[in-house]
């Protein structure tokens, strides 16, 4: 060990044992060398090491003190804790076949052959180019008629909300029907705003027709139109979250609002739920006014997305994959919920339980109040809107799990 | 083109070209068939896409009806514009020979053949394994002694101050002395606090001590003591974003405010920076109090950072990899500075300019006053403090540009 470190050492040791205690003084640089009868440098190393690590300072003219470094006691051993959970239910994992990983981790590595593009950051907006390959996709799918430059991408629903918050107005009133999507209405009440869960007179509505509640009810195209030209008569904004619309198609034709809509609807998507939810990608369309806005202060947002997945994704979507990708998901899961059904049906043909209006979740009525922790007890990861509705979510499950997950909830649960 | 597609474009176009006007009512499904003479299901075929793509609407007993959706004119061939930078010197890029991008390569490689991991979505906090890498990384490099439950991962500083505003009480003073960081402010702003520029009394003081200012002043020592014991004095918290910290090390050792703080210093760091910039990932050390109010309200937070890129950045620090890279990025950074002041010197010798302290700019003092505008004119993106003051961040310009870029500086700015 070099001699300066073999100071160091002993010295940090006198402070963390408080042989020296925070303010004392230690001796100068030429005291300590005849001390410890080591070089000048020696110890000028060593000091300097303690000063770097906040073991001592050094005041001008007046010396080097101890710091009150050793005073706090901080407990390094508690380690980050991850709760067991065997069935996930709640729709926040995706199925292992749902996605071909192969086929992205060929789209990252040519994003990472882009060497000039990921030496700078990413433009607060979005990459221009997946903005614009976004813009071709939402028209050609929802009939969302944008322009790239009013595409802002952010990674998640949560960031964007963030965005938008800061561009309009905060002394306005929101309406949230969704009550379980607490991570958007915190976003709001941080900002200052006023939100209720229903109140159709809100200056801004919050919406997911395709996900209307957490048991997965659609709107129906009467009452979009109904939403579309009430929020024109009332000025109101619509913030349209068209969340899990993927699913819808084949059960029934579902307009998007913003396509209804005059230029009072904003638009949101995400990747995360068609592709996997490893990839952090959002998107917003912005009304004329408030993209505008937005551009005239670019500088005071930065982009949260990761560059890589930005340019991975954009080529992923120019190749066509997403169509493809829509179809095998919407294939899978929907499957995958009446499969799930179908079998809670057969072991329990007593119980009240019907398959969501998205196809996506199964929904179990209970006369016997039921608590979420029942189910965590035995690694079951649910959401239930309240005591006597529990909400399925099985597309992260896989299929040969479903009679060991039934098995569990019928012997733990329904038959207790 | 099957016959249900052609009947669409044919409607399609009616509607378009206002043949059929907003709010008529279509022949039914029956009538149609008729009219049109095919069968049933082309027609029904026809409409349902019609419905989708939001033309017409299907109100119940009454009929199809046709929307406004014609009315709605945007121009799609605006396209997202990026303006043409030939030198940029604001710091935001990063040097090509400074990160090895195939060592990147393959620990994201490795990551995405995590597939379970990928399937489901990163905590809110961030990834248990990376917040201990980064626990341990920090003890290690700036003392900064804290448990991985303390440490709140996010795709940047940005997302990392909404979660600190949405923990703390909005009703209080901030102090911001580095008024070149916009996107700090803005979110206290937006978040409803009251921002200062210089306030020692504020409520909360944010602090970058190794990047005091745009032109890389740096905090000395005594005044860190001063800064902390006072804080403590006055139960104010203390942030400290301690950017570019890693340059430092060489020119002074400079310990970190957390280190010598009590628990009332919320310790910021990001890797963009050390990386590469389309590494969005940086961390927050927060004190006790405020990560156990975070824990509470966990499910109210959605992760930003890509997960794949913290899984390989978790094994990329564990690997040891970000000590020689910040050696290497230091060493190299502070050369390029030093060699543009040197020939700077030598092109323009009666120029004012200087090395910053944090030896990363190089700073220069005009008489004459100048803008920001006049550089873009010739491609060159610089920051400006003031009208007599230009700040040059040259580390992300190759070594080889220099001349070139000094000439266009000498011609076409200092000696006009």
């Amino acid at each position: 060990m070099k001699k300066y470190v073999e100071l160091y050492n002993t010295i940090r040791k006198e402070i963390e044992q408080h042989q020296l205690k925070p303010g004392d003084k230690i001796p100068s640089i030429r005291k300590a060398s005849e001390i410890y009868n080591v070089s000048i440098t020696t110890i000028q190393n060593a000091y300097f090491d303690l000063c770097t690590d906040g073991y001592i300072v050094s005041i001008d003219k007046s010396g080097y003190f101890v710091t009150d470094i050793a005073a706090k006691a901080i407990d390094l051993s508690e380690k980050a804790d991850d709760t067991e959970v065997l069935f996930d239910l709640t729709g926040g994992i995706a199925d292992e076949e749902c996605f071909d990983l192969s086929l992205w981790q060929r789209y990252i590595k040519s994003a990472l052959r882009q060497k000039n593009r990921l030496l700078s950051y990413s433009s607060a907006q979005g990459e221009s180019d997946l903005r614009e390959a976004i813009a071709e996709y939402i028209y050609e799918k929802r009939n969302v008629a944008t322009s790239a430059d009013r595409i802002i991408i952010a990674a998640g629903v949560q960031p964007l909300l963030q965005i938008l918050c800061s561009l309009i107005d905060k002394k306005q009133s929101v309406s949230f029907p969704d009550t379980s999507f607490t991570q958007g209405i915190k976003v709001f009440r941080d900002y200052g705003f006023d939100v209720h869960t229903r109140d159709k007179d809100a200056d801004i509505i919050y919406v997911s027709p395709s996900h209307m509640t957490s048991w997965g009810n659609v709107m129906p195209t009467k009452r979009r139109l109904e939403l579309v030209s009430y929020s024109q008569k009332n000025n109101s904004l619509v913030i349209e979250d068209d969340y899990e619309n993927e699913f819808l198609y084949n059960s029934k034709p579902t307009p998007s609002l913003y396509a209804l809509g005059k230029d009072n609807v904003i638009y949101l998507g995400s990747f995360s739920a068609m592709l996997l939810p490893a990839i952090r990608i959002s998107f917003m369309v912005l009304t004329k006014e408030l993209a505008d806005t937005f551009k005239s202060n670019e500088e005071t947002y930065a982009q949260t997305a990761s560059l890589t997945e930005q340019i991975a994704l954009c080529n992923f979507i120019r190749d066509g994959h997403i169509y493809s990708q829509t179809r095998k998901i919407r294939r899978l899961y929907t499957a995958k919920a009446k499969l799930f059904y179908n079998k809670l049906k057969t072991a329990i043909p007593c119980i009240n339980a019907r398959i969501s209006e998205n196809s996506l979740q199964v929904i179990v009525n209970t006369k016997k109040p039921h608590t979420e922790a029942e189910f965590e007890e035995h690694g079951i990861k649910i959401y239930m809107p309240d005591e006597n509705t529990i909400v399925f979510s099985p597309v992260g499950i896989k299929a040969e799990k479903f009679d060991e997950l039934i098995n569990i909830l019928n012997v733990n649960i329904f038959l207790k």
